[in-house]
């Protein structure tokens, strides 16, 4: 399966809007690749397949999840964490993907996680400050995006943990492990 | 050693403005255990004890830590988080103590902890709402206070990460599994 054969397979899984936000993160993700050094064809192939199975309903995307064995203690948390790690699945099994970096970079890029790869904070990146996106605080999140990827990727984690905290609802830890390991990042750059 | 004594041991291990934050916390842990049916004695006991260690000098309370065997993963984080746990041996070794409520409510006032007792949840309120402290929202937590122990707590917790985040710190993960643990035993509440 070629690059158009692949991107036409993702394009049907989605309402039109959602495949323009995955054209955005492409776009994103190969810009921010040139920028911070990572593979641009890697980046690109993350970010094509990043959201494949977002609109798969809940039910069936839990029970996927469950049938492939895949850590539990995210089913406690928003719905909203499934996709990425099925989409790393569907890329393994459908797809034929076998590079580590970019089943990483699908399988995380909502939730983060410690230690982030290069390649996962470019596409959990990207995902936040697509052209298309729009959200309080994304002006920002871009401005920083020019000049430090770790920098931004925590502002984009301080977004949606207001975001949480003001919904009232539980905030996923890896994402706070995430946060926190890019902070650690930081200070130990500092010291360096 | 009587209560008198304590008080006095207590107040010897620092300023008087944190003294009189004590017997705030003191008064407001007393008053919360009325309403929500935990032993006032006891809370008056971990309140009491709670800053004992507070005003060590930071390189002496990670020593006795250390010293102490006590769980590492926190001295990652802010060092606001060694006292509490430390006050929890002072309590046990210098002062006899071994109701394990009252240690437990001494140690975690600060981070909180996924299924916090009763006693734990007071003591930690009684820390964010006792009539000296003055922050934003606390006026809102103490209304919230009027009716719900843990949605109080809840937006205690939001107001130390909310102030984490401002300050691009690392927030520690127990705080998160505290609220997360709230929330989800105020959603069994709701659907029994």
């Amino acid at each position: 399966m070629n690059r158009e054969q692949l991107a036409e397979a993702v394009k049907m899984q989605m309402p039109s809007r959602r495949w323009e936000h995955t054209l955005g993160v492409v776009s994103s993700a190969v810009e921010l690749s040139r920028k911070y050094g990572a593979d641009p064809a890697k980046a690109d192939l993350a970010a094509l397949l990043h959201d494949y199975c977002k609109y798969w309903p809940i039910e069936k995307q839990r029970q996927t999840y469950l049938e492939e064995g895949l850590p539990e203690d995210v089913l406690d948390y928003d719905p909203q964490l499934l996709h990425g790690p099925l989409a790393a699945v569907i890329a393994r099994k459908q797809f034929g993907i076998d590079d580590e970096e970019v089943l990483g970079a699908i399988r995380y890029h909502t939730s983060g996680r410690a230690g982030m790869t290069l390649l996962e904070k470019i596409v959990c990146l990207a995902d936040y400050i697509e052209p298309g996106r729009d959200f309080p605080g994304v002006h920002n999140i871009r401005e920083i995006a020019e000049h430090s990827l770790e920098k931004a990727l925590i502002a984009g984690f301080d977004s949606t943990i207001r975001f949480l905290l003001e919904k009232g609802k539980k905030v996923y830890p890896d994402t706070i492990m995430a946060r926190n390991s890019l902070i650690a990042e930081l200070e130990r750059q500092r010291s360096d």
